[in-house]
């Protein structure tokens, strides 16, 4: 297969996306200035936030995707669908941060944050300003999440297309809702009542794997077969995505990947990782780890004895055979795709970042 | 002109909008089981609260523009646009009742309410419960929002056509959201900083009636002409609505609104009607009134004293007036639209039932 549109690298499809959500901010900036200089103000938040940060990881798949089945050399085309990504994206973040209460992102104040700033001048009680903070970062998600929508219309495609991409947005939104709800709730049901591969699947693989990769071969025109199997593979890496990140926040190199080794202990955090040693280690075992889980006051020591008994139960080991797993399938799926050459080192490539980041 | 689709009235309207919402909820708590059972709760929850009020308003609205310019007798069509307005007015009010730290809704507990009580079982500390209920409203609000632009690809219309009702919504909610945010930080910022005007314009006419009254006319292929008509009806009947409901909160008759006509004044509540005491208002007669109020523990003697003031200065008889020259520049546009006779009546009624509530 020829290999009609360019595929950019991560470094372009930065700049590209960065470009577009400052053009995209800019305009929706101009429409609320017109109703009243306070919206404007919130725009200004919600542009700052959106260019402190990100990865672009969602455009970079969405890109990737396209241009692997792509007939025409047009990338302008679906460059409102990277900015839907994204915003929605970003939507998720700002309501996620105010479930968890979080003020700061991608290491900058996020909307709650800036707010508490520009609200110290009229509200000097602490839990007043926080509420109407987080009050403003309601909005400013819930925007983005409907621009996300009206954006697709902007697609220079059939209506046809622009319907399946709005088909792939809706179930994305649908299932990233119902996981962020299930990570809210297994921290205060009981241990158990959600499970660890449930949460992965909804709240991370859904919107971050198979929305951008089935939107972008949906906007190419490609088979439905083809994105069947794509969604497969999304599934595969999103999951094993999940498996690395609880390893790393475990086993991690802290210097290399910037993540708390402790944090996922201390805090009791019931990862996949957990999950699996709730299923095989011995009594014994879970009696010494629960002794030393969920307890921010553990020393050093404790920590690494919390450590050694997953690896002692072989909670460690198989969920690197799972990851390895599911790196098998998702390269299998990859040598099924009618795509070109390079775009199949491409998706290679991608799983090694995803799934054989080093523990 | 001939009136091919049947008028309904209110009460069909809300027999048949509380239909449409059951069948939509069931339908989604199904898609939610799915996932896990307690994504169901979730639409449990949206179900009993989107069912226990709500007038019905705005697919009234939507329902008679469409029926005045409908060609086809064929309103089915265009459910999924009414389901479409109910839950974009349900996000908003669940978001606006989480900004208020409102538990309560027609009556009955709102999301963060049934929530509170179902996380009473895992949450003793009636701060964290709150924290949690909340969220799981915001998420409810989420995926109400994104669902109203998803339904609209539902719409038995042509893609022209569900394009313009789906930039009608888009236009709706990036108003309210900024509506909204006014109504917020009109309780937070210095005194003028935010028009009352402004915020009754984009919080309650753009989506309770420009929203409804235009996506009806579009959706049954009604002329360009017609749509700006209704528009600019919708903003006079819109304000005049709100100033309605300012009168009602000082002057009105408890007894037949359910409203408190205390609260506005012991709250301090920026309205209408207090903008423009304080634009045509004496010195003498600002201070005697400021000393009143915003204070919830005055007398009935001075709160009487308090609405004497605002009809001594003329704000009352004011805001009669302004409310009765937009009364009369709806009934002009009435008069010019290209519409059937039982439909003008019709829209004489809507006037009627919006801005000549009794005071």
């Amino acid at each position: 297969m020829q290999q009609v549109v360019q595929l950019l690298d991560q470094v372009e499809v930065k700049t590209l996306t960065d470009q577009l959500l400052h053009e995209y901010c800019v305009a929706r900036g101009n429409d609320a200035r017109k109703m009243d200089e306070r919206y404007a103000l919130l725009w200004d938040a919600i542009q700052s936030l959106l260019l402190a940060g990100g990865k672009r990881f969602r455009p970079f798949m969405l890109l990737l995707a396209y241009s692997s089945y792509a007939q025409t050399d047009d990338k302008e085309a679906i460059y409102p669908a990277v900015v839907a990504q994204e915003i929605l994206h970003a939507a998720v973040l700002m309501h996620d941060d105010i479930i968890d209460r979080d003020i700061v992102r991608y290491g900058v104040k996020n909307i709650a944050g800036q707010y508490e700033t520009s609200y110290a001048t009229y509200l000097s009680d602490e839990h007043e300003r926080r509420h109407f903070a987080m009050s403003s970062a309601i909005l400013a998600g819930d925007i983005l999440l409907s621009d996300a929508h009206r954006l697709l219309w902007r697609l220079d495609r059939s209506p046809e297309v622009i319907r399946k991409a709005d088909e792939i947005l809706s179930r994305a939104v649908f299932e990233v809702i119902g996981g962020e709800l299930f990570d809210t709730e297994a921290t205060i049901l009981p241990v158990g009542s959600l499970s660890p591969t449930v949460i992965a699947r909804y709240k991370t693989a859904s919107y971050s794997f198979v929305s951008p990769l089935s939107m972008g071969a949906a906007l190419a025109a490609a088979d439905e077969k083809e994105i069947t199997l794509l969604e497969q593979f999304s599934e595969y890496v999103g999951i094993g995505y999940q498996l690395r990140d609880d390893l790393l926040g475990v086993f991690g190199n802290t210097a290399q990947t910037g993540k708390s080794t402790s944090s996922d202990i201390t805090e009791g955090k019931r990862t996949l990782l957990i999950e699996q040693f709730d299923e095989i280690a011995s009594q014994e075992q879970k009696a010494d780890f629960y002794a030393l889980f969920h307890n921010p006051t553990i020393t050093n020591e404790e920590l690494e004895r919390a450590k050694q008994l997953l690896v002692e139960a072989g909670a460690r080991k198989k969920i690197e055979d799972t990851i390895e797993d599911l790196k098998a399938k998702a390269l299998t799926i990859v040598s099924l795709l009618a795509i070109p050459d390079a775009s199949r080192s491409a998706f290679k490539t991608l799983i090694d970042t995803c799934l054989s980041r080093e523990v």
